[in-house]
This record gives C-alpha cells, sequence and structure tokens, in this order.
C-alpha cells in the first residue's frame, strides 16, 4: 500500500512510540508485507530466522525486535512486537470504512459497464469500459477491474487475506490495506474469491479466465491467458506465469511459482514450484507420465507381490 | 435454443455474409453446440477431426471451415472461421438483456412460492408452486425451476458455460444461449453454482438433492433423485442417471455418464465413464472393493519389500 | 431446539394421534435429533439397529416404531412412521417465517457492529458487539453471532441441514429447527456455508478462523482458536476440538471426533476419528510421517520391483 503523503521516520517511530536508527527524516513510501516489499517500504520481522531476509530485502524501513545498527540506506524501527505495530500503522493509514450505498459514491465505473441488481461496490473501486458485472457480486474497496471484464454472480473480489499470527492464548489478525486487480478481458465465474493482497495487490492477469467457486488467496499473481476450472483453490503469495492451465480441485501451497504452459491435471496437489511447459498430475503432484507410470504399477503390484511371495 | 420464429439457410447466411449449400428456405429452427444438437438446429465445427461427427449429427445446418457438397437432407454454411460465426448468431439471437430490478418483470413466479430478499431473478424466469427461494440467490435469465423446489442462500443458477476457443494471442468465450432447468421437489445448497447450457439445457432432475458449494457444469444433464454432498464439482457435458449418489469433494471430468445407482465415495475422481449400482473410490476412480485392496497392499508393502530384499 | 412453553406427552402425542406409553404429564422441553439429543428431550428411531442407542440416550421421549413398555424414567410414542411424525413436530413448532425486510425487526445487533449493504439477516438472530458483517451475507432465523466476529461476504450462515431419507420412490426431508452459533472474535470467510443443526446447534468456538468456500455441516462443533484454510469441508455431527489446523481443501466425514491441536494437511481425506496433538496427511489420512514413507516407498518401487523380478 502506497502511503499517501508520505510519511519520515520520525512520524512513523512517533505513532507506535518505539525508538529507532536512521535519519529522523528518511522518507518511507510505503506498508508492505515482506513477501511484496518494494523500495521505500516499511516491513516487519519478528523471528531471528528471517532476521536477514528482511535485511537484505528491498524493504527501507523494518520494524524489528532487536537492537542493532541499521544497515545502509536503511532505517530500523525497534519495537517488543513487531507484528502488533504493523497492524496499528495499517489500522491508522487504511482503516475499515463501512459503506452505506450498494455502489459507494467514490467508484468509478467505465463507460458501457453494466452493473446488475444486488451488486455492491467499495469504496474508490475502479471499473473499466465494457464490463457485465452480474447480480449480487461484491467487489470491495480500493479495487480495481480493467476493461471488457466478466465477473460472475456471487463473487467476492477483495476479501481480507486469510494471515494470522498464533499467540499463546489465541490467533491475532494481519489487517488487510492491500487490494485486487483484475486485467483486461478477464472472467471471473460464479461465487468465486480472490482475496486482497496483505498490504500488496492480488492480480488476476490480462485474459485469464476463472471458473465458478475458485479461491485465490492474498498477493497470489496470475499471469495473462491461464484457464481455471472451477473449485480450484490457490493460497496466498503463489506466482502463476502466463498460460497455465490448472483443472478442476487443483489445490495449490502459498509462496511457490508454477512456470509459463503448465498443465495441471484435476485434484493434483501442488506443493513446490514447477517448471513450465510440462503436464503434472497427483496429490502430492508428479509430472504426468511419471505419475502414469506409478499407476501401472500399482494396477500390477498384487500379481507381482503374489508371484515373489510363492 | 429455439429459434423464435425460424429462420431460413438463406437469411442466416446472409448474417454471417458466408457462402452455402442447400435450399435457400430451408428452415433452421434452433442453435446448437454439438453436445446437445437436435433436428432442425444449426452448429458449427472447425477442426477435420471432427467433421464426421458434426456431418452425422442430428443437425440440419454445419458451419463447416471446408468447401464441399452438403450432405442429404442437410445444409452447410462455409465460414473461414466457424467459432466466430456461431458466436455472432448467438449474440444477434440471444443478447444479454441488462435487469433494472431484482426481480425482472417478465419473471413468472408460482402460487405460494417464497422469494426471500435479495434474490435476484432474471427476464424471462419460470418458478413453479410452493417453492422457497432463500436470500441472495440468483437465477438468471430463462431458467425454470419446477413446484416444490428449494434453493439455498447464495446459489446461481445460470451462469454462463466455461467455455473458450483458444487463439494464438487469447480466449474467445463461445457465448452461453442456454439455461437451466430444475425438477420438481429438487433441492439446491447454499452457495452452489449451476451454469446454463451453451446453447442447451442444463438439467437437474426430480427429487435431486445437491447439498452446499457445489458445481455443475453448463449441458450436464442430473437424473431424478440423485444425492450430491458438498462441494462435488461435476463438468460440462455430463450424464448423470437416476439415483447417482456422489460424497463430499468428488470430481467429475467432461463428456462422461454415470450409470443408474452409482455410489461415489468423499475425494474421488472420475475421468471416464462409470457402469450404474456399483461403489468407486480414489482418484483416479476404482471400484471400491479393487481400492480398498490397493490400499491393504499398500500397507503391507514396506514388510513384503524388506523381506523381498533381504 | 427448547419448546418454548414446554408440552406434555399427552398433547405430543395428540398432535401425532398416536398412542403412547408413560405418565400423560411427563413434561417435554425440547425437539432433539439422536446425535445431539438431551434430558427432557424428545427424539425419534425408526430402525431396530438404533433402537437400544436410542433408548440408552439421553433423551426423555421417543418416537419409536415397535410397540413396547418405557424404560425407567423415559416415555415412548409409537407411530409407524417416527421419521414423518418427527418431521411434523418440527414443522408445527418451527415453521419456516418468510422474511420482508433485509434486516428482520426481531434481529438485535449490537453496539458499534458494521452491517454492510446487502447482508440479509434474519428473524431472532442475535448479533454482538463490534462485529463487521461484510456485504451480501446471509444469517438466517434464530442464529447467534458472539462479540467482535467478522463475517465475509457471501458467507451464509444456517442454511438447512443437508439430511433426507431414502423412500421407495424419492428422498423425504428432515426439517431442521436448529441454529448456528459463531464465538467471540470468530472470522467467517467469504461464500463459507455453515449449517445449522437439524434440531441442535451447529458451533464455531470463540477465535476460530475459517478462509473462504468452506462447508461446515449440520449440529458440527468446532473448538476455540480453530485454523481452516480454504475449500475445507466438514460433514455434518462432527466434533473438533481446540486449535487442530485444517489444511486447504481437506474433507472430514460425518460424526468423528478431531482431538485437540492435530494439524491436517491439504488435500486429506478423514473417514474416521484421529487423536490430537499428531500431523495427518493423505486420502485416506495416515499419520504424516507414515504417508511420507509410503510416498518414499512408491517413488524406489519400479526400481525394487525390476530388480526383484529379474
Amino acid at each position: 500500500m502506497e502511503l499517501t503523503p508520505h510519511k519520515t521516520l520520525r512520524e512513523i517511530a512517533g505513532y507506535m512510540n518505539a525508538e529507532y536508527d536512521g535519519n529522523p527524516d528518511f522518507k518511507i513510501t510505503g506498508i508492505n508485507e515482506i513477501h511484496r516489499v518494494e523500495k521505500g517500504d516499511i516491513t516487519f520481522v519478528d523471528h531471528p530466522k528471517y532476521y536477514r531476509k528482511a535485511l537484505q530485502s528491498a524493504a527501507s524501513t523494518i520494524i524489528i525486535n532487536k537492537k542493532m545498527a541499521s544497515p545502509n540506506g536503511k532505517a530500523l524501527i525497534f519495537s517488543d512486537d513487531p507484528f502488533r505495530d504493523f497492524v496499528l500503522l495499517i489500522q491508522k493509514f487504511s482503516p475499515f470504512r463501512p459503506s452505506e450505498a450498494m455502489i459507494s459514491p467514490t467508484a468509478k465505473i467505465g463507460q458501457n459497464t453494466v452493473v446488475q441488481p444486488g451488486v455492491f461496490i467499495g469504496n474508490n473501486v475502479l471499473i473499466g469500459d465494457n464490463c457485465v458485472i452480474h447480480a449480487n457480486v461484491t467487489i470491495n474497496d480500493h479495487c480495481v477491474i480493467g476493461n471488457n471484464v466478466i465477473i460472475h454472480s456471487g463473487a467476492v473480489i477483495g476479501a481480507d487475506a486469510f494471515y494470522f499470527k498464533r499467540r499463546p492464548s489465541h490467533y491475532d489478525k494481519l489487517e488487510s490495506c492491500g487490494h485486487v486487480e483484475i486485467g483486461d478481458h478477464a472472467e471471473i465465474g460464479a461465487n468465486t474469491t480472490i482475496d486482497r493482497g496483505v498490504s500488496g495487490i492480488t492480480t488476476i492477469g490480462e485474459g485469464t479466465k476463472l471458473d465458478n467457486l475458485i479461491q485465490i488467496g492474498h498477493d497470489t499473481i496470475i499471469g495473462k491467458n491461464c484457464l481455471f476450472a472451477a473449485q480450484v483453490g490457490v493460497a496466498g503469495c503463489v506466482n502463476i506465469e502466463d498460460d497455465v492451465i490448472l483443472w478442476g480441485q487443483v489445490g495449490v501451497q502459498k509462496d511457490l511459482t508454477i512456470g509459463k504452459g503448465a498443465v495441471v491435471l484435476g485434484q493434483s496437489g501442488i506443493a513446490k514450484s514447477l517448471e513450465g511447459d510440462k503436464t503434472y498430475f497427483g496429490s502430492p503432484v508428479l509430472e504426468a507420465k511419471e505419475k502414469m507410470k506409478e499407476l501401472a504399477l500399482m494396477k500390477r503390484l498384487p500379481a507381482i507381490v503374489e508371484k515373489l511371495s510363492s
């Protein structure tokens, strides 16, 4: 999420009443979670295992629970609970604003776009030209929809990220302040759900077609001209390149990449990155030709075992 | 989809500015995609692999991308892009008509039928007597609901078919002009989605009960008194006979048949037709007793391998 | 479901025009299906296989299709079709009441709770303080939502149980009269569906977080601080204890228990009860470490078979 206007290190540290190391006038231009962080951003880290990743990331300012000198060109803010203070910033700079109307007066809707009855369009939503938004769709705050997009009934664009931190007695929620962007000529199926980024942008590429009842997690980026069949589930922070085909009920775990042109057969489960231009099957997934060999072997197995046991 | 009024070969070829072979006054009574084509229909074929199937189908008029003499009793229309011209016909004869009201004034709703708040009912929808349509349901244009039907909240009846043609740079959409018919005493679960036929009728048989979050693809025909548990996904053009039971999260691929009385256990994946009156399990599916043997063998396998390796 | 006011055995038997054994003034205080029955309740049993379970249950009055003397402290009502007569009672004491407004005037909504546009709230619903109910949510009659609860768009709380009795020619529906209760600080994902109890209470524990497109069946009880990822499906009458984590697309069959602190990996299928504090994987599910051994063995299998066959 961009900070408009930009803030200084002194101001931000002041909000959380925290000490810091760095030039007090150091500019902070955005708030982002570590997976989608860019230069100028503030992010947080609260586990020694990830200190190095955070300190070497593109982030310019890091909320951290260890006192140390700030690396070259970066600023540090010291907090006993960086997660809590990061949430504090999101709540301050991107608070939830209730809507009174089904279509917010701050939403902008392009020419020749049809919005059917029962559609909710939140604050500052942008919708392009020649779209059809079918009945009972929900598009939450700040989402951006391109031109010639079709969104089928019951789809929910921009619900919160499913991102929680375990505390001894309960879970704390990482409040979301990101949004969803859907490219031109994309189509989103009925009752499909696309979560907004925690602080970044969940992206559906130009020309990509999603069938019904699909789940797309926060901060996931889907390329152009992909085709996902019904009930596919994609976790958060996944990168799916162009021309990927996922058949029905495929599941994709978080924080991995599926290469350009990959095809994944129905009900497969993907737990690690896949190379492009290959076909996959199984849960856990294998190359389809390997999986087929395995299935053929399984069929022969009873006879083999019997023969060998005799 | 029926053409009302009927058109002549000359008229239809004229709309697409195409040459044809056949009697110019030959009657075209409907538009249908090859899976659900009937006598009097116009359909299209654009790949040599399917020429024979189209020419031998019930269709009376075929848009085809090869010049040839029309077979006995049929007419041909010649097009360099039959898919494009078929879509053109659908757009001409069944254009999308936006709705202004939550319940279209052209919808007909039977006696003692309860329609809860937030329900969208499109143009020319027919709903029978003694139904309950729960809050926030969507029923799109031309769908037909029988008597004593219950549709739970958030269900979407009649969204578009998920049917695209790959072009070099993008996908083109096969516009849908079909609808959904739901038989008497059927029950449709919350947030379940049933796509309309591309040009035909997606059918839910009398007395069939669908649980929540189920996907039913375009042109699929489901028989009477079937029972599908939650999160089942059925692709397009599937034929499911009477009394079939699918347990939770079962996936069914397109263009196959499941015989009367078949039972399929949870999370199974069905990629080819199944005989009736048997029980199945697994992904890919086997007869349940075969799958059980396989699972038992898997449990014994480590000991067998160790013994044989020693 | 509690009967308010309480009824006597004579009255209840009178409604169904049935003979009975017991004190005519015996108090019947509630109606409940056998899985969730309590002292004072009336329930039903119609299969000899379950007679003993019903007669030994906490129920005080049992509708049964066999004449016998009532056990100590219980009453019996004799019916040729106990299912039919049980449904008759539900229809009499808990008939469906249509709503005219999006928010029923009998609903009670707490302080600082935000209800976004397009939300349906049924009769006698109770919602606590500081909740956010996002656009196009449905909350059906009698449901109870705690404080600080977030419900995302399109979620359906309190649709009917999926519970049918096979008759020779069709299915009969067991009408639902239960409801859903959601504890404080719980979060319910977009387009998630939670069915109400047949006669009891489907319960989501305090602090539990459900992602999008999840199905929770009737009368299921989920403990505190559980975390379920998207597209999980849980059948009816399941007991899930505190701190359970189910990853994406896991399926859980009815009438079983998952112990405290269990973790189940994505796409697993659970058909029997699981002990707590262990990690599971597979369909059917195994302890994850067993499943990993099985998968490793599968990879080695081709080489082993080849070696042994030579």
